[in-house]
């Protein structure tokens, strides 16, 4: 097997994570959270969202929580930012990166965004303008770029349309979520080459959920074609807000436990890495939803 | 991806599934199982053992099992036979084929069956001798084929090494199973390619164990060295007896999603394979351990 000898995970956790608990958890948390990561060896975050708060309470605190970190030169801390107001808000909290988004899905789009895929874009691009201005760095998570919950699959072509679309605007890297979670290997891929056509492999990530049990089988077959990059959530944290109970994020343990034993270099240390889930899912009430938290937790038990 | 074309599942729930399970199983609901498996399009099921009653309470129904199925001429009926006396009251039931097992592991065989792993080989040897003499298929599984819960990490010769022992005793194919769940993709393929100095491919099937979630990714990786028979269990049936809690065989929903979903033929019907697995956990009072089986029943929800 030719795969990459290193791979960079980026933890969503705090972000795309949280966002999807129910529960609210207050900003020492997150920041201690966040703390947990970087100690475990994570050198990228993705800390949280500057959204109105009437949309997205649960990241209500944003400016609380960056401002909370002490932080470390070699992590990169990103936030998702959908549109100028946000942005300038975030700017005042020095992130390394800000996330905008758009969906592969033109029916997504709509009921998510409640604008058309072309329009979403226009809407981000002054955002896109004001972060490069300002140095900086802006990645653009592409959402349904498999299969849609209102349309069903999604050709790859519509994901190298909407890929083409960010790079016109300014976008320096993307992700290629299948947010669902209905991907399998060869679907992974032709959603990759697609986006290949506009991006460098240095700039696209892999962003894989674990619903129906693929994300792992995805991110290998994402290797395959030489994805590096791939966002993933310490202990799960998120769920899937398309279907009650069901898993969303693949958990950050059970990709960092693969790629160790596959001999690929990450920089994480598992063990903490498992520490900062149980932290963070202790504060949640429940257990990690990691198989690999779950068996490491079980044979230190013993 | 050069992948097989078509994958040959066999379905262990019945037998090593509901051994794992503490709770005892009706045998009228064991032949219904059976039932719904064939009819979901599996064409081999591990039905059950022939062992003492007194280690393997779960199994003492062997033989009214047997009896009660209404078998389809398609579909090849297993049932492990660890010795002569188990051998000879499988007969009377008239199985397609036998499974013998050994470790790949010293010290598994010494904990698990009380010998070496030569003597094991011995002791199962006329076994063989009499169900090839009866016509009768055999299979041989080798468990421990990675790690092992008492010596670590296990190397492919040690793999190797019980493939050539089991195929100089007349064992036609055998499993290579990753009994803990430990293996990631470079090493179940070096377990495999082990294997395969000995076995053609067509004799070599896969078994892998989703206790760190990585049965899925080990399926891909052996499916890409031309593996294409593999064993599975229904609604996860099973757990883990070395890890309290823990997730053994992996679900056989989760593989057939997988496969379909990359075009490889199976031959099952995943809707009457969800509903089987539905079947037998309402038996145990409790939900299916398999994602897809999760999301699917959610999107039938909504």
């Amino acid at each position: 097997m030719n795969l990459p000898r290193r791979v960079k995970l980026i933890d969503v956790g705090p972000r795309d994570g949280l966002q999807n608990e129910k529960q609210p958890v207050p900003a020492a948390v997150k920041v201690e959270l966040v703390h947990r990561l970087q100690d475990a060896g994570l050198n990228e975050i993705e800390v949280t969202s500057f959204v109105s708060p009437k949309w997205v309470p649960q990241m209500a605190d944003n400016a609380e929580v960056m401002a909370g970190i002490h932080r470390q030169p070699d992590v990169r801390y990103s936030v998702l930012t959908p549109n100028l107001q946000g942005f300038e808000a975030a700017l005042k909290t020095k992130p390394d990166e800000i996330v905008v988004f758009g969906a592969a899905s033109e029916a997504f789009s709509q009921k998510n965004i409640n604008c058309s895929i072309e329009e979403s874009i226009e809407r981000f691009a002054p955002v896109v303008k004001a972060a490069r201005d300002a140095g900086i760095a802006v990645r653009g998570a592409m959402s349904c770029t498999v299969g849609c919950p209102y349309e069903g699959e999604i050709a790859p072509e519509r994901v190298g349309y909407l890929a083409g679309l960010m790079k016109s605007i300014g976008i320096q890297r993307v992700d290629v979520a299948d947010t669902i979670g209905v991907g399998t290997p060869r679907k992974v891929q032709a959603a990759i080459e697609a986006t290949l056509r506009h991006y460098a492999l240095n700039d696209v990530s892999g962003h894989f959920h674990d619903t129906y049990g693929q994300a792992l089988v995805n991110t290998l077959a994402a290797l395959q074609v030489g994805v590096w990059n791939f966002q993933s959530s310490v202990a799960g944290l998120g769920g899937c807000p398309y279907a009650k109970g069901a898993t969303g994020n693949v958990a950050t343990e059970d990709v960092v436990y693969m790629l160790q034993g596959m001999g690929i270099e990450t920089g994480i240390h598992l063990d903490k890495l498992i520490d900062a889930g149980v932290f963070i899912s202790n504060a949640l009430g429940r257990q990690p939803n990691s198989l690999v938290s779950r068996a490491v937790l079980n044979k230190r038990a013993v």
